[in-house]
């Protein structure tokens, strides 16, 4: 069952009815201000961090779910109603909420009225503009009573729901004309407020919340809004909120528009006061003045599109299949640019007030978004490295805002170094920017142990390499990816945190997932080593490299699959031998698209042990069978009821996996199958099952054993949107950037026909036309370059040519 | 206004409108599980830590106001109704809630149904029963559809409003015959479980929220109510809650009665399940067995009334003044066992999330308790002792589950080590227990420091003498009792703890209301001194107590009342040379209470200015005029607005010192004024106004700056409760235990005749007369006991006698 449809052409998911199994959501801004806008007007904003500035209140796990947004509130005669059907819930002649490329559009008609709400971040400014335009369609003058709202958050998200004995005493505002002006606490240390304006004059107000709705009522039946006319409250503690009133009589036919403003603005410390007790609004006013006419806001909402069309141009497709090319084109690029914003900290599951940046998480996010955004890319670079520590490992988190590492959490996720591999070399093979691996770089953000970028690359790698188990395999410290493989923890505490205590440091517990990170990251670095010059080093590491892929042939092949690990006491984790947790997924990914085993036939018995033991219609599972019981010597992931999470769900991140190792040994029909049980635009017509939105990818679907399986849950900020666009543009797909240009080398399902893709890499475009005459799955029989056969599949880059015309011939 | 009535003969409140201007509610429990219950069945239920072990889910700050509790839903027809009005809001035909002693009945009528839900936990059982009683008033047959609802929460409370990423997917029950078992994480690290059941045969159940609610639903209208029908639902994951359905019809004046009860259980590790999977329900069982007839749950209930009763009975009064009697009698030593068992952690202020015991908090509870339940006071003490540093400071606060110091928090509240010895001083008093003094007590909770507790109290005394400032008063430290007078802070970053910061550490900033604590304690601590037979020890203690109050005359004294403080800087603070600020409450009241001054006629003159400076219809005012900017030198009073909190708030906490000084000075008229204008049952006709719940008291009344004058914040959970009960009952009563005995020494109005007083004192009932023939407002002009006339105002006690007849007459 679909509850709305792709537009294309606009690049828009299109929602028909407001009640979609779980609210669908979008991400407006792309700097510094952000809001989350739901498909019924639900969410909040913040500027730049979710949990410390935050503009509006937003209830979690709320009844009725998903509560609070911006609200519009249209009286006309009786009938009380909003454009995106939330809070009054009044049944709609018509509804559609367009989700675009950072603009959400509400379209809504009752009555013979039309109201169309149009909300978005432009560049450059520090606000979300919300545009209502109401329009009489019927023959007859409409007086209409319109009520705007929002209720403020007290800043930091999570003093405001904590906090009531101080917090019910603060709240203050200033209303000047048509702006209300939310400055709790700007009388003391804070220098910035928010502000609430409409570009037009208004017919009364509200800012306390109380006056507003009255007592005991909820946001559904303001008695404000019921009674048609506003109190001009003054908040004074309590919950300050912004509510502006308009009524305007609508001639046939006649439309009106109104820009509301919702702003966050700084101010110079001694410019605080215009008078005394009254904030200095001349940045406010500059800022509305920008926005006070609907050109102007046409204008913007253009730029924004502009700037959204430009950026996505960089990789797009033409293919036979509509899912696959919306999920290219648009929405999977568009995810990872949503996880490069907000990493995992605000969606409609994180709450934005607890995990900071993750080492790990970033490192991947930046796969995804690298060739997007490659000037950012590189400075989330230096900033993540910044944090490492001098022995090679890492925070495993860092915090937005200072940038250093996060004390509380620590180190000890062994793992963390080898994505920072992962990430500079991929970064290097998008721009050919040798460069920054000699840049200076600090170690523990402290500026006086900074070290060239490759430095830190080679303390990553040796990291691991000195950090062996009794079988040779990596030591998995706290945990590995799998947060919840916690091999020394031994937690019998209630609440404790799994990654963060360790009550048995066995010093023993290895990783065969981080043995095949190592060798397929330790071959990027030797080739970084080789390409600067350090052959010597090379050597080293890719015999090293040649020990682990030994050890993990003689120590992590379980003879139909690669294990898993080796837990404190040295016994198999994901092994025939176990009773439960017999096979992983993780290790048969990463370990087959490292080449581990592919040329002994071991790769294809891994993956065919996968397809047999792991996998489900909704998509692979993580393991198999389920941890029936809490296993004290394991961890967290023995602690999820099973299907669930880590304990045999479908942990999407790890499915493009299995589909990368899939290409590599070339079966390309099975690794599009696996690329679209998970892939969104595929389960639409399963959205009652699937629930999330289906245009973008969500952490986790219900594994086999769960009563809910097929549910996915916690949409949005995933490392799954990276790994995905990875999977799809670099190996199925297959256009894929080196160091020495960019490898074309699809591995397609045999009865795809081919497809044509434009990519701008190094700033040339390339033009790909891909033929499969005979239905192959792999293999390039024939490289045209403008006009040009070639041998192989790579295009080589040349310095200042700007477009590349390429043919390829499967077969 | 008033929205209900004082019923004092059975030592309820009566709240007659659902509607109260803010929830007020009630607390049960009096051992180990706790409920909050607001007027309309909102609310939510603990076991013992508020924030690790919450069984239901509670939104604090919510709209609708006051959302989630015990919801029972009566499905008559077409009519759906609540008992407590709450969620539905169905207009009710009668409403009543009787807040009682540990217990509240809602009894409310719609179509000639009658509902009355009994609620309370029973004495020595870990659960919360509520008792439903329907009767069908028509003259027709009436089939009833009754739905249950509870939500459950994840244990953890922070968590759960946080983490959903984790806590959408780990939501597990269990269903056997009418009993809902909430167990999520009981598979892994957690030996609980709860369990909510009825004791009757069911129709149906819902275990899964959304399935009861419906899409987009709350609790004001769930689908299964309104269809009629429970869907049987089995959480996974999600949001876990629980409901009953019971279909009965009930002929024309035929009632029913079910018992609910909701029950925490702990499982010993090795019994935890009775069979794979299933947990062990033996215990859930045995409790319930408990509470299966209506025979039984009466007598529970009659068992608690009675210990309540037994109580309460300690302190009672007959009185001309009804107001004064019921607070005396009931409501003011009610909320002092509120205290006792809450400390700061959950009231509808208070999340019950944060704040351990505070050390200066508990031991001033203590002096409003401590008559009441002395064995426990005695084992309070020794946890607030253990927790003191070597140094003689302490940590400002203690969990309350691990009884350990706070090291978030740490130490520096230079009041706090005083506060120690006025506990231990009150104990010993009340109870002639001097053996307390030589219980060997740990510091910082190390056994191999422990010291006599007499030790802790030398270290307490020394920590403040030899910590002084450039004018011989008392270091600050981080604060003194006003946690917002941050006087080494300096803080600029907006949202930094005014109270761990220190940016600048003077060691100057001193405190005259801390040489008010030393004068007044260090002259209780040098008389234990002398009783426990150190002579030189007491001697020594007095001079250095001579040496403050001559400092504090010197340096402390303003002209017409006293300093509060010297800055950092070592400038004054509550002076008349101060712009804002020029008078502070708190060392006039503290000052005069420790005697400082009165000789010398300043005390007089210091209250007089209080009065006339600080007073206001609705209380006296903290401080005057109102710090209008933030003062970095002067910390978090300066940031809030003016009338709000410290910052010129009528901070109840301090009225009773101030009426106290006033009986010092023998102004009885004064006095009781001032004990007036906070008391609730006073403001109860003017409860739309003051707000909050007329039967307690409440931490602020918004003073005369705030736009909200006379609204009363954070009710229950203040130390306004501990002195304002030692004001009227030491000091307006008069009786006053002393280390000889009991003193009666009334100071009262001169308009009151006089009054019947029984106090149980060491185990002995004393028979207290007071006539006031002549219109005194102090002094004791004959004191006959047993028919003996004696001098002075001292009852001398016997050992073994029980029963004391005293008659006082005034003048």
């Amino acid at each position: 069952m679909k509850f709305g449809y792709f537009d294309d052409a606009r690049q828009e998911y299109v929602i028909t009815s407001p009640t979609t199994p779980l609210p669908w959501i979008n991400y407006l801004g792309c700097e510094n201000f952000f809001s989350l806008i739901s498909n019924t007007c639900g969410g909040y904003s913040f500027y730049k961090d979710a949990k410390l500035l935050r503009l509006t209140r937003y209830r979690y796990n709320n009844i009725p779910t998903d509560t609070n947004g911006r609200y519009y509130y249209i009286k006309d005669g009786d009938t009380i109603w909003n454009p995106g059907w939330q809070p009054v819930q009044t049944e709609l002649d018509s509804y559609s909420c367009r989700h675009g490329l950072g603009y959400s559009v509400f379209t809504s008609t009752k009555n013979e009225l039309t109201a169309e709400l149009t909300a978005f971040v432009p560049l450059n400014n520090n606000c979300e503009i919300n545009r209502l335009t109401l329009k009489n369609t019927s023959n007859q003058a409409k007086d209409i009573s319109l009520f705007s709202y929002i209720e403020f958050c007290l800043w930091n998200a999570v003093d405001d729901m904590t906090n009531f004995q101080r917090n019910f005493s603060i709240g203050e505002v200033e209303i000047e004309g048509s702006a209300i002006y939310h400055k709790t606490e700007y009388r003391e240390r804070r220098n910035h407020y928010a502000v609430y304006a409409v570009n037009t004059a208004i017919d009364g107000y509200d800012t306390d919340r109380d006056s507003f709705l009255g007592a005991y009522r909820g946001v559904n039946r303001p008695i404000v809004v019921e009674q048609g006319k506003s109190t001009n409250s003054k908040a004074s503690g309590w919950a300050p909120i912004g509510s502006h009133n308009i009524n305007v009589t609508l001639q046939p036919g006649e439309e009106m528009s109104y820009v509301f403003v919702l702003g966050y603005l700084e101010i110079d410390e001694d410019n605080k006061w215009e008078a005394p007790g009254v904030i200095n609004k001349a940045p406010a006013k500059e800022m509305l003045a920008k926005f006070e006419t609907n050109e102007q806001v046409e204008t913007a909402l253009d730029e924004l599109k502009e700037h959204w069309t430009t950026l996505l141009s960089k990789y797009t497709v033409e293919t036979n299949d509509d899912k696959l090319t919306r999920m290219v084109n648009t929405w999977n690029q568009y995810q990872c640019m949503v996880t490069f914003n907000m990493s995992r900290s605000a969606s409609y599951y994180e709450s934005g007030t607890g995990r900071g940046m993750g080492f790990r998480d970033s490192c991947q996010d930046l796969l995804g978004f690298v060739h997007l955004i490659p000037d950012r890319a590189r400075e989330r670079i230096i900033d993540i490295a910044s944090t490492q520590f001098e022995d090679g490992s890492a925070y495993h988190q860092y915090q937005p805002l200072t940038k250093k590492g996060n004390m509380d959490i620590g180190s000890g996720f062994n793992d963390d170094p080898l994505w920072l591999i992962a990430g500079v070399s991929a970064y290097i093979k998008e721009t050919g920017d040798f460069g920054i691996l000699e840049e200076s770089v600090p170690f523990d953000n402290d500026e006086s142990k900074a070290q060239p970028l490759m430095e830190h690359l080679r303390r990553s790698f040796n990291f691991t390499r000195t950090n062996l188990g009794p079988h040779g395999l990596p030591l998995i410290g706290r945990a590995d990816w799998n947060d919840c493989l916690n091999l020394n923890c031994f937690s019998k505490t209630p609440g404790e945190s799994f990654q963060t205590c360790s009550n048995f440091e066995s010093g023993k517990a290895e990783s065969v997932f981080i043995a095949g990170m190592f060798v397929r990251y330790g071959k990027e670095y030797a080739e970084l080593c080789k390409r600067t010059g350090n052959q010597a080093e090379a050597e080293l590491v890719l015999a090293a490299v040649d020990k682990m892929y030994d050890a993990v042939l003689e120590n992590g092949w379980d003879g139909e699959w690669f294990l898993r690990a080796y837990d404190a006491f040295s016994e198999k984790i994901g092994s025939k031998e176990c009773e439960d947790g017999q096979i992983f997924i993780e290790p048969q990914g990463f370990c087959v698209l490292a080449g581990i085993g592919v040329k002994e036939g071991l790769a294809e018995k891994a993956l065919n042990s996968v397809k047999e033991r792991l996998d489900t219609k909704y998509g692979v599972m993580l393991l198999q069978p389920a941890y029936k019981d809490y296993h004290l010597n394991l961890g967290e992931v023995s602690s999820y009821p099973p299907g669930y999470k880590e304990n045999a769900g479908i942990f999407c991140h790890n499915n493009p996996w299995v589909s990368i190792a899939e290409t590599v040994i070339g079966r390309g029909d099975r690794a599009f199958e696996i690329y679209k049980k998970t892939c969104p635009a595929y389960v639409e017509d399963i959205s009652e099952i699937h629930r999330t939105e289906p245009y973008v990818y969500s952490q986790m679907v219900a594994g086999a054993d769960a009563p809910r399986h097929g549910e996915a849950k916690n949409s949005w900020l995933t490392g799954t949107a990276a790994w995905t666009f990875v999977n799809v543009s670099q190996y199925i797909i297959g256009i894929r950037p080196e160091f020495d240009g960019l490898v074309v080398d699809p591995c397609i399902p045999s009865d795809m026909p081919g497809f044509k893709a434009t990519r701008i890499f190094r700033d040339a475009t390339y033009n790909i036309t891909v033929e499969n005459p005979n239905g192959a799955q792999k293999g390039v029989a024939k490289l045209v370059v403008d006009g040009q056969e070639m041998s192989g599949n790579i295009i080589p880059f040349v310095d200042g040519k700007k477009e590349y015309n390429v043919t390829i011939t499967l077969g």
